[in-house]
Order: C-alpha cells, then structure tokens, then sequence
C-alpha cells in the first residue's frame, strides 16, 4: 500500500492492564488497515504503566510510570485513558484536556460521574473526548444512538450491559444452578471480581444505563438517580417460574421517556422467551433502542475483554483522526477505505467457494444405495457430518436421504453431485442448500 | 428550546413515494429533536413529485414534478434522491454532485452497480454520498462497519437482507405453508412487488451484499462478481428436515475473506437454530459481522418501510450537516445533543415508575387465600394477568402463588405488597421482578 502523505497522529496509552493491553495489540497487528481507513497512520507515541503486560509486546516504544509525563509530552495528539477508576483518571483527563489533547477513554464510571464536568472543560478547549468502549465494550451503540438513530425520537432502550451478571443468569437457568455457586464459578473464570459488588449489585450497569439514557434523550448524566437492584436475590426457583409462565429472567438496564419524566432503571427483569434479547446468553451484551421512526433495534456483540473493548477504543481514535481531516468531504471515506487504498484481492466464482452442505437424495430404498453415496462423496474428499434416513411418505420405492457434510469447495460438491445423480439408485435432481455456522 | 445562529441547511426531496413520503415527515415531525441534534435546523425546501402521497401533508413546501429544477436549484444544499431504478436516478445524482450538492440516497441498485462512478464524481467535486438506507433500512450498519469497527480486519459478515424473503421463510417454517403460497399472501400484504424477482431471486440481496463487501474490506463495489441464488426451489419437507437436524433456512448474504479472494454469495442458508440470527423473523432484518478484534456482533431492526427507512436517510442528512460544521471538534455533540439545548426533563423517582410485575407469595395452602389476594390487588388499580398456583415441595402447609400483573406504578405495587405481607396467610416477604415486554 502506498505511503500517507500527512504525518501520523501520535497516540499515548495510560494503562497496560487488560484494554490498554488489547489497544496496543489492535493498533499494532491492523496498523495498515488502519491507515487505509483513517487516512493517516496512528503510532502509540508512549505507554504510561507501572507494570509490563505479558500479553502484550510493547517493543520499542517508550514507556513511562508516571501517567503525567504522559499527558504533558507535547507529541501526543490523543490520550489514551484506560486506568479506570475515578481518582488519577479523572485528574489525568482533565489535564491532557488543558494540555488540548483529545481523550479516548473505556471509564463508564468517570463518564457517567463526573462527565458533565469533563464535556464542559472538552467544549472549552475545544477537544473531543470519546468513550464508545465504556458502553457495551465492542458493540458501536454510542454511535448507533448519537448518529445511526439521530433523525428519532428515542422512546425507550433496554439493555443486557453487564456480562458477569448475564452469564450468572445463563448459568441459573440452563443447569439449574444457585447464584453464589454460579458466582464463584465466574470468579475463577475471571469473569468476576473479587470484589463482585459493581456486577451483581447493578452499579455498573447503572453507570452505562445513565450514558445511554443521556445521549437518547439528551439529558445532563445523573447516575446518582438512577435507581438500581441487583441479581443477588433471584432463587433458581423464580428461574424455574419464569421459565414455566414464557419468560426470561434477565438484568436489564431500562430508560424510557414517558410525559412525567425519564425512568432510569437496572434491575433483573422477565422478558418474553421468544424476544431476540432474552437469547442473549452467557457474557455477550446486548441493547435494544426504540425509536418513533426506526421501531425497535438491537445491537449485539461482545461487552468486555481485551480486544472486544479495545475494538471500541481504536474506533473512537479513529473517529478523532477523521474528524481532525483536513477534508471533512472526505471524513468517512464513502467506501470506508481511502479512494486510492482500495485493494485488489478479487471475488472467488462460486465454484472457489467453501462452505458445508445439506443434500436431500431421493434414494431407491434398497440395499447398497448408502455405501454407494458414501464412496462418492470421500473420492472428493467431503466427509459427511450427519445422515437422517426418513422412513417418511415413499412414493415408487423412493425414501429421502439427507446429509450434512463438513467444508467443501463448491467445485467438489458440483462434481459429486453430478456423480450421485448418475446413480440408478437416485431419482430427479439432488437438492443442495449451503450451511454456515456462523460462529 | 432556543434558535439557532446559523441559518438551516435546505434539503430537496426527489420522489415522494413510500420512503420519500415518510423522510418529509421525520423530517417535520422532528424538526426540533434534529436541531438539537445536529446544531442546525434542516428545512425541505423543494419535492420533486409527479404526485401527492396521501401519507404525506406537504403543506406549503414548493413542488416540482422536474427533478432537475430540484438538481439545479441553487438554494438546495442537499439532494435526497429516492426515486429507485438506474436510469433518471443516476442522471439526477451526477447532475446534483456535478451542481455541488451533498447528496443522500436509498438507492442499493444505484449504488451497488454504479457506486464507483459516481463516488469518483463526488471525490472530485468534494461532496459527500451517503447511502446508509441502501442496506437493512434503519439499521445503521453502513455505519457499524465503516466506523464502528473501522479497528477490525474483518473477517466475514452474514445478513438477513430482504425482509420479503425472510417473511416468506418464516411462513414456511412455522406454518408449513408451500413457497408460492406464502408469496402470494406477501403480495396481497404489500410485502412483494408484483414481480417478486428482485426480492425472491436475492438480486436486491445481492445488491446490498455488495455495498456490504465493499465498506467491510476495502474493495471496490462488483456486483456483476456476486454469486445470486433465490429461495423458490425451496420446499417445506428441506424447511422440516433442517428443522429436525436442529438447524433453519435462512436467504443470507454471506461474504467472507479468504486467502485466495473474497466470497460473495446470496443463497438458501441452513444455521444452527440456536444462533441469534436464526430466531430473526418476519421481515425483519439482521447483519451479523465478524471482525478480529471484536469477535461475532450483530444488528438488527426493520430492514424496509416508510419510516424505518427515512429513519436512515434522516441520520445520513444530519450526517452532513455534521460533517459540514466550521466547528470539527463538536461535530458529534458530547451527549448527542447541542451542549445550551440539553433538556431537564426530570429524571422519576423508581416509585413513580410503571412496569408489569411477576409476585411469588408464600401462601397457606387453604380456602379464600386467593380472594384475599386478589382483593387487595384489585383495591390498588392492580389488574392480574396470569396466575400460577405450583403444587410444589410444601412446607410448613406453604405453597408458592405466582402472579403477573399489568402495568402499575411502584408505588402502588410496594403498597399492594406491604398490605400483602401484613396477611395472616401470607409467610415471609413478597418476591417481586419487574417484567417488561420490549415491543
């Protein structure tokens, strides 16, 4: 790919735990396409940590202890606050937002605490200060309700935002288990703190409803009206009940307009089975947003974890670096890729493509006819992953003979289908469906 | 709220059908909402109409039945092309671009096979097209891609597409009715054009697809390259066979980087019936999109209609204006919303909140303990919906009563449940989870 005719932003990164681990990695192994799609290159400039992070190879680049020398380095374009916390990471951002840095930042809790004071101090200087990650880790749902649903009138959103408590309810509910032995279980697992007070007693969740509730309904952030309930007592028995009257138990964040006022609420909740949000299970998120135009949408991925967050960290970046161009026309490339960094690598025919088969054969139901398929599918190398032989209405000896095979090229399952139709044991076409897993 | 210092942007509305109809009257039914959005107000200043849409009270708003008096009126800024088809619109979006405008469409026809022509016009005029209602309607996941995930290498992305396909799948499925059956009935609903082609054989898929491969991977849009297969070989015994094997028949565009290129593929899909996608039904939409980062995401709403589409091309046009604003740090406002035009809507107290609510009360399992029940429900406006009495483990002569309630304030559920506790034949406290139906 070609070179950038403008010099590359210069990001630093406070924090190297788990996100700031992750951002680097991202901003590291997709620097190019990065590029491509931003304009410029981003370069981590300098990392402020006090611990190294052994998944993360942070070679060459200079690495401080103290997150101020960060902050007051005057090559640094953006800040990168992934500490957490209140204390140091409200002083730190409001410095680099003096210094007129810009700010990423993954803090739900600052955001939704002192948030206000900080937009206020960013207007004044004239930075923006991002925080897509503090929401739903990699989902873009700031961006979906601040941009994609701007021409609505929100009427509600709910949103499954805490992943430690949606897998503690997976758990409940799918093998019966009680809350404090499912508890345990994610602690190990490392899906909860040892401290698991912010996710099971709602808080966090609390913290991300208040910004989402704000830039619906644009409102100042009040997390400390926000009314919040957690998980801890909810008996596998009311699971059970739940299950038995249609419904799911699940904690929802909910924030709805209503003519009085807005209701800001984090509690567990039954929804109807058969919602698209009551399968959300195990530790994903997910937020659905209604709006007077759109109805409703949902918005689904992974809510936390090193690179889910810093997916959400590296695009605000991004968005900075775009909104910074020079040519706003060209801020979002209509391609999302800069016009004259598009690739080449081509479209595959159809016959170059891999995916695994459902076949239905109409079959003489005879013996031999099985082995007879069989023998044509392994000379082309396809492997069967399932037989169902119904014994269903047969018609002049006829029965159907389904299969599911594992990945093949189209071209091998073109050419063992023309095979199986030469068969006199098989009657008319072989029906052919493709089959993704999606996983 | 407070007027605007800069005068608005002025829109020019080209077709005023179904999405055109529905884009004046977000347009008009918002208008406030979308300055305080957007920091300026957004006028229509000219239709271009060869007739009313009964939908749609235009009032004094000029109308023109020549598109290109729109094109060339020098008060427009921006032009709203949604005619649909190739011909007049091209001509129209080449014309408006070479006059300067910005310009917005809905057009995935246009846009899929002449997408790279005109946004090398718009390049070198230094304009935008935005085209986020060209795919899923008001799902915004042009803009979930392009820059939500702008951090990911995307791997592969998977979509329920055509809302008419998938509303005929559906029927398949759940009522086992015959393909040309429920086609006719998706006619009848206004569903299906009169000539299903485009929707039942998956070139509008494809269409979309094709946008969607393009923003994903840096590749210029090829729709001539793009794989098509329809749904109308589909019979309901493969629709039961996968059903059996655990899986459903989905209409998916799929495209997915390889080594060797890129697939692009519209055809019949068997999924796992457990994935999210699989349970999207109707003529809903969805667009699942891996990226290495972020993992699996989803998105998911009305993929087509009046409204759901304006919603999109409302949010392109605020884009613009955005975009356009001399003041790149408040391009997207903090909260959403103009910093001096947040509301104070009061955020309510939990207990004047209303939710339906799910009760279990520990009851003696004797005569009239229902009555007595049901009676201080009802003296608090407490309407019951459901009632399950589980002959379960008794204890102590205790039976759980299950209640689900309609929708009431919390205030008058915590007195309904404290005059509940205050009974003789009521043990230990009231478990009360609020329920919420999402729809």
């Amino acid at each position: 790919m070609g070179s950038f005719s403008v010099k590359p932003v210069k990001v630093g990164i406070c924090g190297l735990g788990t996100v700031g681990g992750g951002t680097f990695n991202v901003l590291k192994r997709n620097a190019e396409e990065i590029a491509r799609r931003a304009g410029r290159g981003i370069v981590v400039a300098q990392i402020a940590a006090r611990d190294t992070n052994p998944k993360c190879d942070t070679g060459a680049t200079p690495i401080t202890a103290d997150v101020f020398e960060l902050v007051n380095n005057p090559e640094i374009d953006i800040v990168i606050e992934l500490i957490g916390g209140y204390t140091i990471a409200k002083e730190l951002v409001l410095k680099a937002i003096e210094n007129g840095k810009h700010v990423v930042t993954a803090n739900k809790a600052l955001i939704a605490v002192h948030g206000n004071e900080i937009f206020a101090k960013a207007r004044e200087k004239g930075v923006i200060v991002a925080f897509e990650a503090a929401v739903a880790g990699g989902i873009p749902v700031i961006k979906a309700i601040r941009e994609g649903l701007a021409a609505n009138r929100i009427n509600w959103l709910a949103g499954i935002i805490n992943g430690t408590g949606n897998f503690i309810l997976t758990e409940m509910r799918e093998k019966g288990r009680a809350f404090a032995d499912v508890l345990k279980e994610a602690q190990a697992l490392g899906y909860a703190e040892a401290d698991p007070t912010f996710d099971v007693e709602g808080i966090d969740a609390a913290h991300k409803l208040t910004i989402l509730a704000s830039i619906a309904f644009g409102i100042p952030l009040q997390f400390d009206k926000a009314y919040t309930e957690g998980i801890t007592q909810l008996t596998s028995a009311d699971v059970n009940y739940a299950e038995a009257l249609g419904y799911r138990i699940k904690h929802l964040g909910v924030a709805r307009r209503t003519e009085a006022g807005i209701e800001l609420r984090v509690h567990p909740t039954l929804i109807p089975a058969d919602r698209l949000i009551a399968n959300v299970n195990g530790v994903m998120n997910a937020v659905m947003v209604n709006g007077d135009a759109v109805g409703s949408t949902l918005y689904y991925g992974a809510g936390a974890g090193m690179e889910p967050t810093a997916s959400a960290v590296v695009a605000d970046v991004i968005d900075v670096v775009r909104a910074l161009t020079t040519d706003p026309q060209n801020r979002v490339p209509h391609l999302a890729f800069q016009a004259d960094l598009l690739s080449d690598h081509p479209i595959l025919p159809i016959a170059e493509c891999q995916s695994a088969y459902y076949l239905r054969i109409q079959v003489q139901d005879r013996p031999g006819v099985l082995a007879k398929v069989a023998t044509i599918l392994s000379e082309r190398g396809i492997n069967i992953e399932s037989i169902m032989q119904k014994e269903a209405e047969e018609q002049d000896g006829l029965v159907p003979l389904i299969l599911l095979t594992h990945r093949v090229t189209e071209q091998s399952m073109n050419d063992a289908i023309n095979a199986l139709e030469a068969l006199a044991d098989v009657s008319g076409p072989v029906m052919r469906i493709r089959v993704e897993h999606l996983n």
